[in-house]
């Protein structure tokens, strides 16, 4: 079987776990939802066939194990999640969990023992937090944790008792020793596209932070105050938003976005009087991230003084994002040349499992190219080809991990 | 009795009619509500306290008049409003109304008649549309306004009806051959204030038009797509919020203000997709708002094309405004600087009745400082010295308009 053909069975696959959705006609699958088992059902079936052992674990990860011919038990751990946003794409997530079950499959033995993860919390969004299963398996998982509540009042605790798992034991899933952690999952942005490139290494996931600001004026008439005697919080925050742009912009790999912005009173006819606004902001590494957001955040309280303005700036959120180990990437490049192609490395915008099971263990991950660059959105698109390639590096990963 | 003693009883007077309101601790009192029933009765008494004959006309205006001496029926208008916006001050309108009534209480005998006009529909905000009253008596009413209803389903029509009135006479209320109106009213702005002058002679009211703009760029990951791949439309809208302040800036005596802006996804970490905003313009003259709007749509054209954005720009309001009188400016001008003082000339920004009555006969307007320019709001303020001094340049007004 080619690697095309076992591409296109695994898009079949993933065609059908589309149907597993909470909302009939789109994708909506959220951590320990009946969706989510319906998922956990359909993805430990592909596992079986794929002669690897299932569990549940603790945190509502689906795991597959195929044991090591040797004695080593450390494991080589491959994974994503099978969680989704609402209204997602196909490919975000279960891409890399598919590719991994597959190439498992085809690999013909490894001395240590290989698991394949499923993570069911990446994408957040029903409970407060993310990325508790990934947690778990590093040993990071904060228990308190498991007393969050949806918003009808069900904690993660119960919703896990539901699916049959047993979240008290939780601290059995550490996977203390594994060798590494390699995560396959759709790139998300247009930087493949642009490069003309179906497959990327990842340097890095990006460090983020949000901040909430807000710019305080005064409010008046718009026809009674004459523009030398305003005090407009619009106008200040106008400035704002170009310094967010053009600070990233100094700053090499960054990016800053104002995704929200609202204004008060918020009258056609009357000046705002306060204005308020958040930024994302992500740079490769936690100091490049650190440089970036003092830097923003001195400029943000010279446009402040400038437009005599009153700001205040709260952090709301902070990741530390994860560097991929160099020798991983320089193992993920053979693995592409092997294949007569080269790929590209960039750092990821986004988030991932493999940021939480950095604490644990060497990470690497492997970007396939998406139409347009277009996530969490039905529209998410990659080819049959393309995954093919994802599926023929990952072969040459394990195959040379395996001999090494 | 003093000018001082008269503005201190007339102050008592507005803090009375302050109780007239729909909501208890606020002044709430729209047009042909039962709180404007009731603010008609209490001007009414001060109205024949002052010798007056009063009636309710077609619209529901309050009608105060006296007759002249001589033969020629062609009447001196004077007047303002009484209705008001939502938590409103007590000075927006009954100033000028009650300084009105006090100054033809106190003039010895004019040769012509006198009306005193009270009102109702200036600000809007219960029927669509405003300035009913002013536009009857300048005979550029529309009858089809009679038949718009309020949010409870109730005509214009029905009200003035209940409050005794019958507008289906309304042509009846043309005051062809006016001599003149004269309006006093609360700045409603800063200029006098920060120019240290009591009183303010009006030299046209502002031409306005309201946009609604928007931009709309490409929605996107805030962490994936880098910063030079972007069509980020609230960029693109902060360099607009610029364009339409400077743009302002260099238009003499013109101001622009976007005063609402809403941002679609409108999600932290999405890069906006759309922005929409509403830019509301005015200038001193029509002449001078259409040079301001040519200039500023071709600017905004020119920053959609820079950020590569698609842009909709829709007029979505138009005022005309008018030009005060040369003569009348000169007449208040005069009796302004017979109580040993001066007076700046300044546009007003915002509408009044006058704008309505312009197109019956000339106007004037005399606008009386207050605290921190602060309008439509319970802080709204004036000193008893200020309106004393808008009681004297108003007899003086009316002495010489008398006598000529």
């Amino acid at each position: 079987m080619t690697i095309l053909d076992r591409a296109k069975t695994l898009l079949e696959r993933l065609d059908r776990l589309a149907a597993c959705t909470e909302t009939p006609g789109q994708i909506d699958r959220p951590y320990l939802s009946a969706s989510h088992k319906s998922a956990v059902a359909l993805v430990e079936s592909w596992m079986r066939q794929a002669g690897l052992d299932t569990r549940i674990d603790a945190l509502g990860t689906l795991v597959g194990k195929r044991r090591g011919t040797g004695d080593d038990r450390r494991p080589l751990l491959l994974g994503s999640h099978i969680d989704s946003v609402r209204n997602a794409g196909r490919y975000d997530g279960p891409l890399g969990v598919a590719v991994a079950i597959d190439c498992v499959a085809n690999l013909r033995d490894a001395p240590f023992d290989i698991e394949v993860l499923a993570f069911g919390d990446e994408e957040g969004g029903r409970f407060p937090g993310t990325l508790r299963g990934s947690r778990a398996v590093a040993g990071t998982f904060d228990t308190a944790l498991l007393d969050s509540v949806d918003a009808g009042g069900i904690s993660v605790r119960t919703a896990l008792r539901d699916l049959g798992a047993n979240p008290d034991t939780w601290r059995d899933e550490i996977r203390n020793g594994a060798r590494a952690y390699l995560e396959i999952h759709i790139e998300q942005g247009p930087v493949l596209e642009r490069a003309d490139a179906p497959l990327g290494i990842v340097t890095s996931i990006a460090a983020a932070t949000r901040l909430q600001v807000s710019l305080r004026g005064e409010a008046g008439h718009a026809g009674t105050v004459p523009m030398d005697g305003r005090r407009d919080a619009l106008v200040g925050a106008a400035e704002a938003i170009h310094v967010v742009r053009d600070t990233a912009q100094e700053h090499a790999g960054a990016v800053a976005t104002v995704g929200t912005l609202t204004v008060e009173p918020g009258a056609p006819n009357v000046i705002p009087g306060l204005v308020r606004f958040t930024i994302d902001l992500r740079a490769p590494t936690v100091e490049q991230r650190d440089a970036l957001e003092a830097d923003l955040s001195q400029r943000l309280r010279d446009v402040a003084i400038a437009n005599n303005l009153a700001l205040t700036l709260v952090r709301i959120h902070a990741s530390d994002g994860c560097v991929c180990a160099p020798s991983l990437q320089d193992r993920l490049d053979r693995a592409v040349r092997s294949l007569g192609i080269e790929a590209p490395r960039l750092p990821s915008g986004a988030g991932h499992d493999a940021m939480a099971i950095a604490a644990l263990t060497d990470v690497a991950m492997l970007f396939v190219r998406c139409k347009g660059g277009i996530s969490h959105n039905p529209a998410e698109s990659v080819t049959a080809e393309d995954v093919a390639l994802a599926i023929g590096a990952t072969d040459a990963f394990l195959r040379d991990f395996a001999a090494s």
